[in-house]
């Protein structure tokens, strides 16, 4: 029991409160191989909850799941320059076949651009065929050499890929930003983590890509991590892998394409940003158990009366859709079971005692809070409703004045050196764009420019070198 | 157009129409690297259709989803001798990560005993911590060196593969028999192919496995395909791997083990089984478009009235969640639309034209019969709604009545070799137990025991030996 909880309080050691928590709840460990990790029955079925949101949100936008294989011969890898550099140092190479060394060592997919464009020049004749726009759920590989951090970086992990082809430069645009938007609604209605949005600079956006938009969040440590990114591949791939088709005017063109990714790294800013020193906390909508439902039997105290009210209660939030718990175990005291859901993040308990039963009521706690309050027997499955929305909400709530409180706007390089050494998060500042400016701040601070704002005029010079700015940019040390 | 259809029968070139079927109806295509293959949107979608379907089964009955790493260490795959001599000849190994060789070659998972295992040992303490219900769905390596044939053997394909610890034997035996029935139910309400299930020899089992229990289907040109196959691995693995646990009275023990998996060659025998020289004929429930809509406007005679009844159809329908397509391309013929419709296998298609509208009703066409009846307009939801139950039923009575016709009872080993040369399908047959004499048969005639039946009794000598028989089996030709 003793062992069972976190041992270390958040704002002490964040990030052994991190790793304890991450393995005490259950959601993941570490796996027999180095660099790997293993998903765990609980953030497996957190991964399932946010598949299942973001497949009916691409279903419904005319999306279509497929599965493209693992391997990618190194000469596709190859013909894209930038995307080649940009993913062969930390690639795994398949190079035997049983006891048959191979002619051409094989990648396990880092990501899969090539091995599917390679094939789209196949399907793809006319205008007829497109727009294509296809997803995978699949896990990737890239040879970290940097310490495991579980869900964070690990050499395996899983995303999805979504990758598009489409007949005009507009179109393949409008994808990228529909997308961001899908991402974006995932992140801040689900996960309840609000981001910001906008382009990567051409030193941060992905090898390949004509230019990379992203999500950004902030961690409680003052750190950024990217949550999802939507790049416009323009025709880079299209001409190296010869993806042609004819116009309605029978015109030969060269498609326009897109690809986006989003991956369980997510699962780590959830925990990151939403759990405490007890344990997770998990936004309802995402909560594999959502209500934990702990009869506390005291003696003979009407103890099958407590069951049968706990039973009553359980099925009331089932004909709901609830996903609900009755823990009846007997093996384990409340008090244990308290603590294990807390651990686990579920958001709401629903106690019935001997007291509770008397009264007609039961006792609604909950996560995010911890606070109780009480609701008559045949209130409870309208106050838990409530509740689910109302936790759901307030965890959002919280995280965007989090967001908000850490957002500084500097305009001087001494006050940016200041504010990311006392204070962290995010540093909004104007910017000349030249990237040789960029590659100096990062040398002498290590912060990177996260995202451009899409949409703000330059306050100051720049706020390194001093030249004219001309974007407004947000700085940020980096998972 | 004319490239457009299978343009060869079924009962004329079985294997070319196999071959034509699945790439001209968008099931799949053949991957740019050797061996692989394109599991393309229409295949993809009748896979979430089988995984809704098995998760809802196993996560009532108390499994839960995870995921694994990808790879596996050699030296994991060595402790299980059996295991390790089964699976080796055929893993892909990884051996270089980035510009780095690998001290210790990593399998890409063949299947994942070994490295669930290894992980079990860290988890499981005491009999609180049993059952461990897990199951996966990811991809599988192995090295095929025969030719490619699409769902049926490619170097990698998906599966789910379950994995369960218990603390006595019985609890296991009973898990065994729990998958099966629920893999039965998955082939024969799903995808409507009726199934033998049975044990396999020792010289089928799977390496490593106590013994191994599977499910056997007859496809039309006389083969058998294994459908599924759930083992019990006994201690084996448990003793390798260290798996102990303290009981409730104190006493250590080794687990019971169980091991299950699935692939997506069943799409395959779908294909198989209930496809014509039309295209594919999909069974309702694993239909990823159940219903399309077609209207036909013929110059001026009421477009607008077609449309708008096509859509009051459409509506109706996704109201009862009937997956349903309203056609209404304009880039394309009716008749075009019939051909590509058939070829992907919808199970029924509903035309709206000029004649129906004057006469207030609706055609609906069958894909499996292909028959058409009128229905009144107001009664097309409910027509559809019961034709589809129909089809559903009728696809697995008519593979049923197939089934039966191809299991041919013998006595004497020349009856055998002739009922295989001339007819084909499942041989029922008594045989003496003994492997030397199953082996001989498989060297004389090709022909392997794919089930041995738990419940019936000899009914003459062993069919090659002509020593006593102990039990009933089924021989067949297998993919």
């Amino acid at each position: 029991m003793s062992d069972m909880g976190v041992t270390v309080k958040k704002d002490e050691d964040f990030s052994d409160w991190y790793v304890q928590l991450v393995l005490k709840s259950g959601l993941a460990d570490y796996a027999p191989v180095k660099g790997c990790m293993i998903f765990r029955e609980h953030s497996y079925a957190i991964w399932e909850k946010i598949q299942e949101a973001f497949n009916r949100k691409i279903k419904a936008t005319g999306h279509k799941n497929v599965y493209f294989p693992l391997f990618i011969p190194e000469s596709f890898l190859k013909k894209e320059a930038e995307h080649f550099e940009g993913f062969v140092p930390e690639v795994a190479w398949v190079t035997m076949g049983g006891n048959t060394r191979l002619d051409e060592r094989l990648a396990v997919r880092p990501t899969s651009e090539t091995i599917i464009y390679a094939t789209f020049g196949k399907w793809i004749r006319s205008w007829r065929d497109l727009p294509i726009k296809l997803n995978q759920w699949c896990s990737v590989v890239r040879w970290e050499t940097e310490a495991t951090k579980l869900f964070l970086r690990t050499r395996e992990f899983l995303w999805q890929e979504g990758h598009t082809a489409h007949a005009t430069s507009e179109e393949a645009e409008r994808e990228v930003m529909e997308i961001l938007e899908a991402y974006k609604e995932i992140m801040e209605n689900y996960l309840a983590i609000p981001v910001l949005a906008g382009r990567k600079t051409e030193s941060e956006k992905f090898a390949g890509a004509l230019y990379t938009m992203a999500l950004e969040a902030i961690m409680p440590d003052g750190k950024a991590l990217q949550m999802g990114t939507s790049h416009n591949l323009g025709q880079h791939f299209s001409k190296v892998f010869d993806i042609k088709f004819l116009n309605e005017k029978e015109k030969e063109s060269y498609v326009w394409q897109t690809s986006w990714g989003m991956s369980t790294r997510t699962i780590g800013a959830v925990v990151m940003v939403h759990g405490d020193d007890k344990g997770l906390v998990l936004p309802p909508k995402i909560a594999p158990v959502q209500v934990v439902i702990v009869p506390i039997p005291y003696k003979d105290a009407g103890a099958e009366l407590i069951l049968r009210t706990a039973r009553q209660i359980f099925e009331g939030l089932q004909k709901k859709s609830v996903e609900v718990v009755l823990d009846d175990r007997q093996e384990y005291t409340p008090g244990w079971k308290f603590n294990e859901w807390e651990l686990k993040g579920v958001p709401i308990r629903i106690e019935i005692g001997p007291r509770d039963i008397k009264q007609k009521q039961v006792t609604i706690a909950r996560r995010d809070t911890r606070e109780k309050v009480a609701a008559k027997e045949d209130e409870a499955v309208t106050a838990v409703m409530g509740l689910l929305e109302e936790i759901q909400n307030s965890l959002f709530r919280r995280a965007k004045e989090h967001l908000e409180q850490n957002i500084t706007a500097v305009r001087a390089f001494d006050e940016f050196k200041e504010v990311l050494k006392n204070k962290g998060g995010f540093i909004k500042a104007s910017w000349c764009s030249d990237s040789r400016c960029e590659e100096k701040i990062k040398e002498e601070t290590g912060a990177t420019i996260r995202v451009i704002a899409s949409d703000e005029t330059p306050f100051s010079k720049c706020v390194h070198c001093g030249k004219t700015a001309s974007e407004v940019v947000y700085f940020a040390k980096a998972y």
